[in-house]
């Protein structure tokens, strides 16, 4: 099955000459990078209204939105206040630190996800703990307190093991891997995951064939809608590329993964995205990776390729409106990120990769280039997957300066 | 050809580690109605940067966008100043006087489109004596002075005319229809057109069978693209429902209109879209009926069903980029113009409307819901024609509080 929804909407506006139901109208989003910028721009079409709690004034959402207020994620009292002025709050990512998402809900603003369900995906160690009492299958794991004792557990599990910081880790930061034929990471004398103040999780490393991502999104009312599972590729723990839906995957593996999210999302009581990010095994299994709970990088091909996107159904889903049809608009979406290279301003770059490919379609976040950050995506649709990635990589590479035409 | 791309992209961004060519980056948009909310939504993805010139800060456009300046758009000075801080400005409407618009192009920033082509879109007489020039095919009219005249000019074709202000009519206002058995309009006693203190003109009262609209961008550098043409349904004057593509026409007439569309841009200077506003005849010839030189809304299926929608090609046009693959997404796509009834908030509506059809793709304009006002549009697409036109009529109809379920 490609897509799937779970339960129905089950509204009525009532009367003619109705007064119809109030629903939610202001939705507030915590921090105002990319992910929040497309948030907003899904907001115009539905006729709510955002506000933005960013860090900086050229934050990219904070470059497209009327309403911006600075101040920062961690920050109990300028969260509260902000929260103030919304009938929801939400998040455009995981920083927002347990004692602010708390003392944000005792003032009654509605907050989706709630902080017990955003803890599952702050803290490894509580995910792998709440993911292993609900049964799903992923890597075995332990909190280690040192070197010798992640030595130790990788000789009972009998597999390497790597290292990850429990809180705080994203983009491939926060996670050691072990060289070949080690049992445990090589670290650093200062800046490993031991120094970090945090607990530490060893987890097996597994032997992956592919990384698959099953995205749902779940409503205050309980109904759920699951996209497609797709293929995405990582490289230095940044993910630049998606194919959705995943080629060649078993459905019923794939009908699977659907459910396992789905799974997860009644469970822990998500509200919004949650994106769960799977290792595919060579036997065909899929393990839980990792847990986000907020529109997420392997979704983004939604906005051009699925008939609602996972901006606009992350929205529906915290006002609490009938979900929209995840279903894929095209046989294959190819999503590739373009990561910064020495090209200073890819405005420019549209000329040559709009004139080449008319059908390229094109999202820039408006962040200033840094190497390797993640600075727009690039998404094309249609039946032959392999020109669609050729033509993704093309216009990606060239806005990296990879290439020269 | 369901739709069509003239010229090609011819830009190279040169060498690695190259300075990339500087493109206008900050757009100004006079007038923050529904188009330019919805051209600020795709500038979104584009990087581009829009400036809005708003008579109130609560206009649609006004409410979703960070840059918002209140000034009226006949008012010379502020026009001027607002000009300072653009790279480019275009406009959300056609009132902007033609005194300011040479105003703001004698300060050197780019107007697009200029004066010179808005003049056709603004002066019914001006369009109808340039497209007569170029041999384009209309309805034959004469300025009148006054009721006397028309009659003689009705009794010199033959046919019986319809009397319009050559400027500042819209959405069905400013226009006079003969009724059943006469020749010429009955006209009140006061507040007739030629009343208005503009020109008068009298045009053939043409017997058409419907409406299409052939919608064509061009760019500064003239490259041009025309979207499939639509059958469009007016009542009282206003369009309340287009079908991509017109359904039944003989693709020799589509490619006609196209082509006409695409031959008034480029004889007119024309930069940014272009509605063309078609009369098909009983004998199946296309009439030209009005000019718009904005996005337009029987544009607005190309958000939801065209690989690129009229609203980021429109951006794209005016700031010189190559513009987008005006290709159709589904077979079908209706669109439906949600008009205000006796709901007075239309956001509680979408609880049943988006619960009945999660597919359908509601876009709402956060105005004040006033009688026959447009309000918001949907769109749906597919294989089913019948289907989706119930479904696109079910969900505007029922925000407009005429049906209750």
């Amino acid at each position: 099955m490609a897509s799937v929804t779970v339960g129905h909407g089950t509204h009525d506006g009532g009367q003619p000459g109705r007064l119809p139901p109030v629903v939610p109208r202001v939705v507030g989003i915590v921090g105002a990078g990319q992910l929040a910028r497309m948030t907003h721009q899904a907001s115009i079409a539905l006729g709510v209204r955002t506000r933005l709690l960013a860090a900086a004034g050229d934050d990219p959402a904070a470059l497209v939105a009327p309403h911006v207020e600075l101040g920062r994620a961690s920050d109990i009292d300028a969260v509260v206040r902000f929260g103030r002025g919304c009938d929801v709050v939400t998040f455009d990512h995981e920083g927002v630190p347990q004692p602010v998402l708390r003392a944000l809900e005792s003032t009654g603003v509605t907050v989706a996800p709630g902080a017990d369900a955003l803890l599952a995906a702050q803290d490894k160690a509580v995910m792998r703990e709440r993911l292993g009492a609900l049964g799903v299958d992923g890597p075995r794991s332990a909190v280690v307190a040192d070197v010798a004792a992640a030595r130790a557990f990788a000789g009972r599990i009998g597999a390497p093991v790597v290292l990850k910081v429990a809180r705080g880790g994203y983009d491939g930061r926060g996670v050691w891997l072990p060289g070949p034929g080690r049992d445990v990471p090589e670290l650093p004398r200062s800046g490993g995951p031991f120094d970090a103040g945090v607990p530490v999780l060893a987890e097996e490393r597994v032997d992956f064939v592919r990384e698959l991502s099953a995205l749902v999104v779940r409503s205050g009312s309980g109904q759920a809608v699951a996209y497609p599972v797709v293929e995405s590729v990582q490289r230095d723990g940044i993910c630049v590329q998606t194919t959705a839906p995943a080629p060649g995957l078993d459905p019923r593996v794939a009908a699977h993964a659907q459910a396992v999210a789905l799974r997860i999302a009644g469970e822990l009581g998500v509200v919004g995205v949650l994106a769960v990010e799977l290792f595919q095994t060579p036997d065909g299994r899929v393990l839980v990776n990792e847990l986000a709970m907020r529109p997420h990088n392997t979704g983004h091909w939604t906005i051009d390729g699925a008939v609602t996107s996972q901006f606009e159904n992350h929205l529906r889903a915290v006002t609490d409106l009938p979900l929209g049809s995840p279903v894929a608009r095209e046989r294959w979406s190819v999503m590739v990120n373009v990561l910064g290279g020495d090209v200073p301003e890819l405005a420019g770059c549209l000329l040559h990769v709009q004139a080449r490919d008319p059908a390229v379609r094109v999202h820039l976040y408006d962040k200033p280039v840094r190497p390797g950050r993640k600075v727009g995506h690039v998404t094309v649709g249609g039946d032959d997957l392999d020109g669609l990635l050729a033509r993704a990589w093309h216009a990606a590479d060239y806005m990296a300066g990879r290439i020269n035409g």
